[in-house]
């Protein structure tokens, strides 16, 4: 989106929340990446806690997102909103961001949750260094750490217009999906090399949006590790896991949303595990 | 290259290693990204110090690099090999590692020197998430994060030999050239995100390479931060940095290859300064 473009979108996502909407108790949250596993729990949360509020949950083929659907049929008219976005396809976000400018005219939180770790035939996570693959390392590049990246850049003028309405935290929440395994010093097993830096640096990505939001807007954004989570993501490296710390998605979403609403500003750029504790660099 | 093929050349290279050189004394040395700024000063300064040991520079270009091919003339036959190397194309990489297998049959060290940060027109540091372009993002992590993996992935069964020959230091060292703009808690300035998250994700790469070389070979790898060094890649910027702190490229690679010539076995996976100092993640 050109500068002009962004400025215009930022103009009409203020003029709209003046008038309107926006501002209802719970306000807009945004789930990116809510077809399935942690993104869709997410979705299901919010939906569930907050009698009001508004979801937009964007995955890339709605249409054929049964479960998303369901939710939206469950729920009264207008409180979830289903929109096409692939993050590798950065029409599709400004399409988006267009679409929730009309439709709702601010974000108050927005959760990017889409990541990749194995496709077979694609992208396995690797063992050793001769396995490293650099189509693997661009491919986990672009959905991990750039993807997140663009989603954040063309919802930033509704996300402006978020941190300024009366609702919910004050400030407007940027909440990125991470891993443990991104931290280089907690690095000890090798290992993963693609998804690993990917997610390392979306970590840096994040910090770097962080400093200048601090500076300009009222927003904030946090890294978050969900655990390890029964998800399609993890389900290959499960046997792996020690017994008690494979989480369900309904446990590792409570747990996330509670960091989520109880984050202050001060936390603006740091990373937490689902229990809270920060996560070394 | 293919497992099969990784496993002949390295039972080559060591065929080739106990017949004869490899051994020399200081042994031998890889500049990649040796045609200018901080990787061809390597290459003058490996060459200088040490009567002996022999040095490959490899470049885009081998045949237009006008400084490097001064340095060969100026030096014994041998002790300068030019090589053809893009990090952005692997079948470069690995013909490179094949040549190497066939005229030194080993490697002591191996140092990643090349990097993007600004070329006009098609990667422009950014100083705000409104001017991220997807493009520099993916150009940015293939040539300063991808590459060098790549290098180490082709340049393993040298490697190996170097580190079981009985020069230098005792295993053979792998330095790939960082900044401290890398560093995720050091990032208090923000902006720049394409070149930072590219090398954030290096270090994080770098050190997943460590924690297998650690287990399985007598092979170290170390990440470096020249300083701001008076080259091409910080010129656009130079007006930005404090008296005295803008590094002559003789006074950067001095104390780099200082480091290099007392890194311990124990500091496999650490992230230096020019000064010695360690650099947090």
């Amino acid at each position: 989106m050109s500068r002009g473009a962004m400025a215009r979108l930022a103009v009409a996502a203020r003029a709209f929340s003046a008038s309107a909407s926006g501002a209802g108790a719970g306000g807009v949250s945004m789930v990116q990446g809510a077809s399935r596993g942690i993104g869709l729990e997410f979705v299901r949360q919010l939906l569930r806690r907050s009698g009001e509020g508004r979801v937009v949950a964007t995955c890339r083929a709605p249409g054929s997102a049964a479960e998303l659907q369901k939710l939206k049929e469950e729920h009264a008219p207008g409180r979830l909103t289903l929109l096409p976005l692939d993050v590798t396809d950065e029409s599709t976000i400004e399409a988006a961001a267009a679409s929730i400018t009309e439709t709702h005219g601010s974000l108050d939180l927005l959760i990017n949750s889409t990541g990749i770790l194995s496709i077979p035939n694609v992208i396995e996570p690797e063992t050793t260094l001769s396995k490293v693959q650099k189509s693997s390392l661009m491919l986990a590049y672009e959905v991990n750490a750039v993807g997140p990246i663009l989603v954040i850049k063309h919802m930033w003028p509704l996300l402006k217009v978020g941190g300024r309405s009366e609702t919910g935290r004050g400030f407007a929440l940027v909440a990125n999906m991470s891993a443990r395994v991104s931290s280089i010093g907690d690095n000890a097993l090798g290992g993963w090399h693609a998804y690993r830096a990917s997610k390392t640096a979306l970590n840096q990505l994040t910090k770097t949006v962080s400093v200048e939001f601090g500076r300009k807007d009222n927003i904030a954004c946090i890294l978050l590790h969900p655990g390890t989570v029964d998800t399609d993501l993890s389900r290959p490296f499960q046997r792996n896991v020690p017994k008690g710390k494979l989480f369900t998605r309904e446990f590792s979403v409570q747990k996330l949303l509670s960091i989520i609403d109880n984050v202050k500003k001060s936390d603006n750029g740091k990373f937490f595990a689902w229990d809270g504790q920060e996560i070394p660099w």
